[in-house]
Protein backbone atom coordinates (compact mmCIF):
# COMPACT_ATOMS: atom_id res chain seq x y z
CA UNK A 1 0.00 0.00 0.00
CA UNK A 2 1.72 3.18 -0.82
CA UNK A 3 1.78 5.86 1.62
CA UNK A 4 -0.35 9.20 0.10
CA UNK A 5 1.44 12.04 1.77
CA UNK A 6 -0.95 15.01 1.47
CA UNK A 7 -2.61 12.42 4.21
CA UNK A 8 -1.08 14.42 6.89
CA UNK A 9 -2.39 17.40 5.75
CA UNK A 10 -5.52 16.14 5.21
CA UNK A 11 -5.59 14.96 8.96
CA UNK A 12 -4.67 17.89 10.31
CA UNK A 13 -7.61 19.70 8.64
CA UNK A 14 -10.24 17.19 8.52
CA UNK A 15 -9.33 15.25 11.40
CA UNK A 16 -11.76 15.89 14.09
CA UNK A 17 -14.60 14.86 11.34
CA UNK A 18 -13.19 11.39 11.40
CA UNK A 19 -13.88 8.21 14.76
CA UNK A 20 -11.03 8.35 17.07
CA UNK A 21 -10.05 5.15 15.84
CA UNK A 22 -9.91 5.97 12.54
CA UNK A 23 -7.21 9.11 13.75
CA UNK A 24 -5.29 6.98 15.52
CA UNK A 25 -4.90 4.48 12.85
CA UNK A 26 -3.56 7.04 10.15
CA UNK A 27 -1.45 8.49 13.01
CA UNK A 28 0.38 5.51 13.84
CA UNK A 29 0.30 5.03 10.11
CA UNK A 30 1.16 8.49 8.33
CA UNK A 31 2.97 10.01 11.81
CA UNK A 32 4.63 7.20 13.46
CA UNK A 33 5.55 5.49 10.30
CA UNK A 34 4.01 2.01 11.92
CA UNK A 35 3.76 -0.81 9.64
CA UNK A 36 0.27 -1.91 9.20
CA UNK A 37 0.93 -5.50 11.08
CA UNK A 38 2.42 -3.50 13.57
CA UNK A 39 -0.70 -1.47 14.24
CA UNK A 40 -2.81 -4.85 13.43
CA UNK A 41 -0.64 -6.70 16.64
CA UNK A 42 -1.00 -3.27 19.19
CA UNK A 43 -4.85 -3.40 18.01
CA UNK A 44 -5.38 -7.06 18.04
CA UNK A 45 -7.38 -6.85 14.73
CA UNK A 46 -6.37 -8.46 11.22
CA UNK A 47 -3.38 -6.53 9.32
CA UNK A 48 -6.54 -6.48 6.69
CA UNK A 49 -8.87 -5.02 9.01
CA UNK A 50 -6.10 -2.09 9.83
CA UNK A 51 -5.93 -1.77 5.71
CA UNK A 52 -9.32 -1.49 5.11
CA UNK A 53 -10.06 1.15 7.95
CA UNK A 54 -7.02 3.11 6.80
CA UNK A 55 -8.09 3.11 3.20
CA UNK A 56 -11.90 4.02 4.33
CA UNK A 57 -10.07 7.08 6.67
CA UNK A 58 -8.25 8.22 3.58
CA UNK A 59 -11.43 7.96 1.43
CA UNK A 60 -13.33 10.13 3.40
CA UNK A 61 -10.45 12.28 4.28
CA UNK A 62 -10.26 12.89 0.34
CA UNK A 63 -13.87 13.05 0.07
CA UNK A 64 -13.96 15.60 2.60
CA UNK A 65 -11.30 18.21 0.96
CA UNK A 66 -13.15 17.68 -2.42
CA UNK A 67 -16.59 19.14 -0.50
CA UNK A 68 -15.20 21.68 1.10
CA UNK A 69 -11.81 22.52 -0.43
CA UNK A 70 -9.96 23.85 2.91
CA UNK A 71 -6.65 22.94 2.41
CA UNK A 72 -6.73 24.33 -1.46
CA UNK A 73 -7.84 27.85 0.38
CA UNK A 74 -5.87 27.25 2.96
CA UNK A 75 -2.56 27.11 0.44
CA UNK A 76 -4.46 29.67 -1.92
CA UNK A 77 -4.64 32.33 1.02
CA UNK A 78 -1.27 31.32 2.41
CA UNK A 79 0.22 32.59 -1.05
CA UNK A 80 -1.20 35.82 -0.81
CA UNK A 81 -0.48 36.13 2.49
CA UNK A 82 2.92 36.10 2.02
CA UNK A 83 2.51 38.00 -1.07
CA UNK A 84 1.24 41.13 1.14
CA UNK A 85 4.47 40.63 3.57
CA UNK A 86 6.58 41.18 0.72
CA UNK A 87 4.73 44.18 0.13
CA UNK A 88 4.96 45.14 3.75
CA UNK A 89 9.13 44.45 3.99
CA UNK A 90 9.26 46.86 0.84
CA UNK A 91 7.13 49.55 2.23
CA UNK A 92 9.07 49.39 5.66
CA UNK A 93 12.96 49.08 3.62
CA UNK A 94 11.52 52.24 1.09
CA UNK A 95 10.62 54.49 3.48
CA UNK A 96 13.54 53.70 6.55
CA UNK A 97 16.22 54.65 3.51
CA UNK A 98 13.99 57.91 1.87
CA UNK A 99 10.70 58.59 3.98
CA UNK A 100 11.01 58.03 7.29
CA UNK A 101 7.27 58.37 8.34
CA UNK A 102 6.63 56.72 11.86
CA UNK A 103 3.38 56.08 10.39
CA UNK A 104 4.41 54.54 7.84
CA UNK A 105 7.25 52.46 9.73
CA UNK A 106 4.23 51.79 12.30
CA UNK A 107 1.92 50.45 9.82
CA UNK A 108 4.11 48.12 7.90
CA UNK A 109 5.42 46.80 10.88
CA UNK A 110 1.94 46.14 11.77
CA UNK A 111 0.98 44.35 8.61
CA UNK A 112 3.38 41.52 9.32
CA UNK A 113 2.43 41.04 12.84
CA UNK A 114 -1.44 40.67 11.79
CA UNK A 115 -0.11 38.11 9.05
CA UNK A 116 1.41 35.77 12.03
CA UNK A 117 -1.23 35.52 13.30
CA UNK A 118 -3.57 34.75 10.85
CA UNK A 119 -0.80 32.24 9.11
CA UNK A 120 -0.88 30.77 12.81
CA UNK A 121 -4.92 30.41 13.48
CA UNK B 1 -39.19 25.95 15.09
CA UNK B 2 -37.58 29.24 16.14
CA UNK B 3 -35.49 29.57 12.93
CA UNK B 4 -32.03 30.40 13.83
CA UNK B 5 -30.50 32.95 11.00
CA UNK B 6 -26.61 31.32 11.76
CA UNK B 7 -27.89 28.11 9.98
CA UNK B 8 -27.68 30.43 6.51
CA UNK B 9 -23.82 30.66 7.13
CA UNK B 10 -23.20 27.28 8.07
CA UNK B 11 -24.94 26.09 4.59
CA UNK B 12 -22.81 28.54 2.72
CA UNK B 13 -19.38 26.89 4.50
CA UNK B 14 -20.78 23.08 4.83
CA UNK B 15 -23.62 22.49 2.49
CA UNK B 16 -22.01 20.17 0.57
CA UNK B 17 -21.50 17.64 3.23
CA UNK B 18 -25.17 17.57 3.28
CA UNK B 19 -27.40 15.77 0.76
CA UNK B 20 -28.82 17.48 -2.08
CA UNK B 21 -32.30 16.87 -0.26
CA UNK B 22 -31.25 17.98 2.80
CA UNK B 23 -29.32 21.30 1.37
CA UNK B 24 -32.75 22.25 -0.16
CA UNK B 25 -35.09 21.42 2.43
CA UNK B 26 -32.85 24.33 4.46
CA UNK B 27 -32.36 26.49 1.17
CA UNK B 28 -36.62 26.26 1.27
CA UNK B 29 -37.22 27.11 4.54
CA UNK B 30 -34.43 29.12 5.01
CA UNK B 31 -33.09 31.28 1.66
CA UNK B 32 -36.88 30.75 0.06
CA UNK B 33 -38.41 31.34 3.57
CA UNK B 34 -41.39 28.29 2.68
CA UNK B 35 -43.31 27.29 5.52
CA UNK B 36 -42.89 23.17 6.54
CA UNK B 37 -46.14 22.66 5.45
CA UNK B 38 -45.38 24.15 2.23
CA UNK B 39 -42.44 22.20 1.59
CA UNK B 40 -44.64 19.22 2.69
CA UNK B 41 -46.98 20.11 0.15
CA UNK B 42 -44.50 20.36 -2.77
CA UNK B 43 -42.17 17.24 -1.78
CA UNK B 44 -45.16 14.88 -1.13
CA UNK B 45 -44.31 14.41 2.52
CA UNK B 46 -45.15 14.91 6.07
CA UNK B 47 -45.11 18.12 7.63
CA UNK B 48 -43.34 16.41 10.83
CA UNK B 49 -40.87 14.40 8.04
CA UNK B 50 -39.94 17.92 6.88
CA UNK B 51 -39.12 19.47 10.18
CA UNK B 52 -36.60 16.35 11.40
CA UNK B 53 -35.14 16.17 8.09
CA UNK B 54 -34.46 20.28 9.15
CA UNK B 55 -33.56 19.54 12.70
CA UNK B 56 -30.92 16.53 10.93
CA UNK B 57 -29.49 18.90 8.91
CA UNK B 58 -29.16 21.41 11.44
CA UNK B 59 -27.39 19.20 14.04
CA UNK B 60 -25.07 18.21 11.37
CA UNK B 61 -24.12 21.77 10.12
CA UNK B 62 -23.59 22.92 14.00
CA UNK B 63 -21.94 19.32 14.74
CA UNK B 64 -19.08 20.38 11.90
CA UNK B 65 -18.53 24.06 12.55
CA UNK B 66 -17.51 22.80 16.33
CA UNK B 67 -15.34 20.28 14.67
CA UNK B 68 -13.83 21.80 12.08
CA UNK B 69 -14.35 25.73 12.66
CA UNK B 70 -14.52 27.04 9.74
CA UNK B 71 -17.20 30.01 9.80
CA UNK B 72 -15.32 30.97 13.40
CA UNK B 73 -11.67 31.01 11.54
CA UNK B 74 -13.46 32.62 8.13
CA UNK B 75 -14.63 35.58 10.69
CA UNK B 76 -11.28 35.93 12.43
CA UNK B 77 -9.74 36.09 9.33
CA UNK B 78 -11.55 38.82 7.84
CA UNK B 79 -11.13 40.92 11.05
CA UNK B 80 -7.22 40.79 10.57
CA UNK B 81 -7.54 41.75 6.68
CA UNK B 82 -9.65 44.39 7.24
CA UNK B 83 -7.39 45.80 9.82
CA UNK B 84 -4.20 45.20 6.96
CA UNK B 85 -6.35 47.24 4.77
CA UNK B 86 -6.42 49.86 7.24
CA UNK B 87 -2.91 49.88 7.35
CA UNK B 88 -2.44 49.93 3.67
CA UNK B 89 -4.82 52.95 3.95
CA UNK B 90 -2.62 54.83 6.04
CA UNK B 91 0.33 53.99 4.31
CA UNK B 92 -0.50 55.15 1.04
CA UNK B 93 -2.32 58.68 2.77
CA UNK B 94 0.89 59.14 4.63
CA UNK B 95 3.18 58.57 1.75
CA UNK B 96 1.10 60.97 -1.05
CA UNK B 97 1.23 63.54 1.75
CA UNK B 98 4.27 63.45 3.28
CA UNK B 99 6.56 60.63 1.19
CA UNK B 100 6.09 60.45 -2.69
CA UNK B 101 7.60 57.45 -3.09
CA UNK B 102 6.07 55.31 -6.00
CA UNK B 103 6.96 52.02 -4.31
CA UNK B 104 5.50 52.55 -1.45
CA UNK B 105 2.24 53.98 -3.62
CA UNK B 106 2.23 51.08 -5.40
CA UNK B 107 2.86 48.31 -1.92
CA UNK B 108 0.39 49.96 -0.79
CA UNK B 109 -2.01 49.53 -3.69
CA UNK B 110 -0.92 45.88 -4.17
CA UNK B 111 -1.67 44.66 -0.48
CA UNK B 112 -5.36 46.16 -1.33
CA UNK B 113 -5.69 44.12 -3.94
CA UNK B 114 -4.17 40.91 -2.65
CA UNK B 115 -6.93 41.17 0.53
CA UNK B 116 -9.79 41.55 -2.14
CA UNK B 117 -8.97 38.51 -3.58
CA UNK B 118 -8.63 36.86 -0.11
CA UNK B 119 -11.87 38.04 1.27
CA UNK B 120 -13.78 36.71 -2.39
CA UNK B 121 -12.26 33.53 -1.91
Amino acid sequence: MAKNLGVTVLLDFYGEMLTEKQRSFLDYYYNDDLSLSEIAENEGITRQGVRDAIKRAEAQLFDMENKLGLVARFEEQKKGLDEIVDCANLIYEQNMRFGLSREINEASVRIRAIVSTLVEA
